[in-house]
C-alpha cells in the first residue's frame, strides 16, 4: 500500500518512545535535545534532491540559469530555516553536510561553487562546518544538512497556539518558484528578535505551504484557525506567477510553500505590539479558532472551508 | 577538472577555518564539539545510497535476498560505527535520518520494514530517533544518518599514533561484500571497553579498507607504519572470495574495506596487556614507523612498499 509522506511520518511517530531528554522529538521544525538545566541542543536535518527541490538546468524566470551556489545555499539554508523556525539561532550553529555527487557534476567548477555557496551562508550566520560526508550516486545531486544549536530564549513549537491567538507571517507569500526558494535569506534575525522582546505562543516555517503548514500548527495545537483573505501578503512573484495560471496571487500565497517565511502566532496584546513597534516586517492574517479546521474569509465577507493545498513528496 | 573524494575533502579542509569551540572538525570519523568544560557533543553523518552501498536485488552469497530491514540497519550502523571509532557510543545517543524515497519502493511492505531496520538497532545501542526528513527522489533509494553524543572517556583521534605504536584490528577483515557490510555489529562495546581500560594512542574504523585507512592514521600522525602479512586476521568471508578471484584472502582482508572494524594503535606495553587480558578479540598486525609510508612484511620475510588499494567514490 502507498502512503503519503505525512501518513509515514505519523506512523513513525507512533514507534518513537518518549524519554525525559529528549524534550521535542520528531513532528516539530526542529528536535530538542536537554543537555542540563535550563540548556537545550536544538537539531535538524534536511534534504534537497535535484529535480524535487531544484532543477540545475530550468531557468530562472529572471533568465538566469541555477548556479552551483545558490544550490549550496539553499542546502544550508533551509535547515537555517527550521532552526529560525523554535525561535533559535544564536550562533555559534554547527552544520554536518552530506553530498551525494554524481559523476556529471564531479568536476571543480560545479563542486567548488557548491561548497562557496555553503560556505558564504554559513559564514553570514555563524555556522561552523564541522563535518560531513561524500558519495557517489547514480542519480540526482543530493544533499542532506544538519544543523546544531543552542536554545536562547524559549523553544517555540508549533503546539503553543491558543485560541484567540493573532495569526501573522514575515515577509510575503507565493510564486518562490520563480527564483526565492534558492536565494532567500532564513529568518533568523527575525526569530531571535521576535522570540526576545514578544511572547510568541507558536511558531513554524512555511515549507509545504500557509494552508498546509497553518494545519499543522492546528493540529499539533489542537484547535482551528480563520484566515483573512485580503490581509494575506502575496508576493511580486505570486502576481506574476497568477498571471500565467490564471489563479488569484493569494490563492498561490496559500498554497505554492518554500517560502521560508515564519508563520507564528501570539496574543492579540503582543499581536498589536509587534505591529505597532515595526521592528520586524509582519502581516496579521488571521486568528486562531476554537473549532477546528481552517476557515477563510474571502474578499465579500463570506467565510467557507479550506482544504489545505500545499506541497506533498507524496 | 575532476576531483577525486579525498581531494575534495582536503580542498574543503583548507577553507574551514579553526574554532576554539570545536575541538575536532571536518578530518576524522567524526566531530568534536565542546559544550562546556570537559564535555563535547560527538556528531557525525554519512549516507548510503542505493547501487553504491548496497544493491536491493543483488542476492547475498548465501543466497538471501537483501532485505529493507538490513538496509536500514547498515543506515545506522556505519554512524555507530563512527562513534566507535572515536572511542565513544554510551548511550545516549541521537539520531536523525534522512530519507529520500524512490516511487517505486513507496509502498508499506517496504518502508515500514526499512524503519524496523534503524529502530531495531537505534534500540539496541541506546539510540532515539530525534528526528528526520522524508523527500521524493527521482533515483536511487538515498538515506543519511546523523549521530550525536556525548564523550566518556578520552576522545581517540586518527591524530594521536606514535612510531613504536602496535598497530591493532578488531575481528576479522575482507570479503564484506558477501553480506557482512549489511549486517555487521558496530563496536560499540569494544570501543568503551578498549578506552576504559587501556591508553589507546589512534583510532579509526576500517570503511575504505585497511590499507587506505592506515594510510589515513599515517597521514593524520605525520609518521608511518609496518604491517605483518601474516599477522592480518582474514575473515572465512575473503577465504571464499578469495577462490573466486585468484587474489589471497589477505589482499581481499588489505583493500576490500566495509568491514566497520576498529584500527587502534597503542603503545607496546598496552598492547601486550590488551592481548594478554583477551577481553577483546584482537589481532595486533604492525607497528608504527617514523619513516613515512606503509610496507608489508611478506610471509617470506621481505619488506615491501604497498600502494593503498581501499575503496574510492570517485
Amino acid at each position: 500500500m502507498k502512503e503519503t509522506e505525512f501518513g509515514y511520518i505519523k506512523w513513525i511517530q507512533k514507534r518513537l518512545k518518549p524519554y525525559p531528554d529528549v524534550a521535542l522529538g520528531s513532528g516539530d521544525d526542529a528536535a530538542v535535545i536537554r543537555i542540563s538545566k535550563g540548556r537545550c541542543l536544538i537539531a535538524t536535518t534536511d534534504t534537497i534532491v535535484e529535480g524535487i527541490d531544484f532543477k540545475p538546468h530550468v531557468r530562472f524566470a529572471q533568465c538566469k540559469q541555477i548556479t552551483p551556489e545558490a544550490i549550496g545555499h539553499k542546502a544550508v539554508a533551509i535547515s537555517l530555516s527550521d532552526i529560525a523556525a523554535m525561535g533559535q539561532g544564536k550562533p555559534p550553529l554547527y552544520a554536518l553536510i552530506t553530498v551525494a555527487l554524481p559523476a556529471r557534476l564531479n568536476n571543480q567548477r560545479f563542486t567548488h561553487r557548491l561548497f562557496e555557496g555553503m560556505h558564504r551562508i554559513a559564514s553570514r550566520f555563524g555556522v561552523r562546518i564541522v563535518g560531513g560526508d561524500l558519495s557517489a550516486i547514480n542519480g540526482p545531486l543530493t544533499i542532506t544538512s544538519t544543523l546544531l544549536g543552542y536554545n536562547n530564549g524559549p523553544i517555540l513549537k508549533r503546539s503553543g497556539a491558543k485560541a484567540g491567538d493573532i495569526i501573522m507571517v514575515t515577509g510575503r507569500l507565493g510564486g518562490s518558484i520563480l527564483g526565492r526558494h534558492l536565494t532567500f535569506t532564513p529568518r533568523i534575525k527575525e526569530t531571535l528578535f521576535l522570540n526576545r522582546c514578544y511572547r510568541i505562543n507558536s511558531m513554524m516555517d512555511i515549507s509545504d505551504g500557509l494552508s498546509t503548514d497553518l494545519g499543522h500548527i492546528c493540529e499539533a495545537s489542537n484547535i482551528g484557525a480563520q484566515l483573512v483573505e485580503n490581509r494575506i501578503p502575496a508576493s511580486d512573484a505570486a502576481r506574476k506567477l497568477s498571471g500565467k495560471t490564471g489563479r488569484s496571487p493569494v490563492s498561490h500565497a496559500l498554497s505554492d510553500g518554500e517560502d521560508f517565511e515564519l508563520l507564528f502566532t501570539a496574543s492579540p496584546d503582543q499581536a498589536r505590539r509587534i505591529i505597532r513597534e515595526r521592528k520586524v516586517a509582519v502581516s496579521a492574517i488571521g486568528f486562531m479558532t476554537k473549532d477546528k479546521g481552517i476557515c477563510l474569509e474571502d474578499t465579500e465577507g463570506r467565510i467557507r472551508r479550506m482544504k489545505p493545498e500545499g506541497y506533498r513528496h507524496f
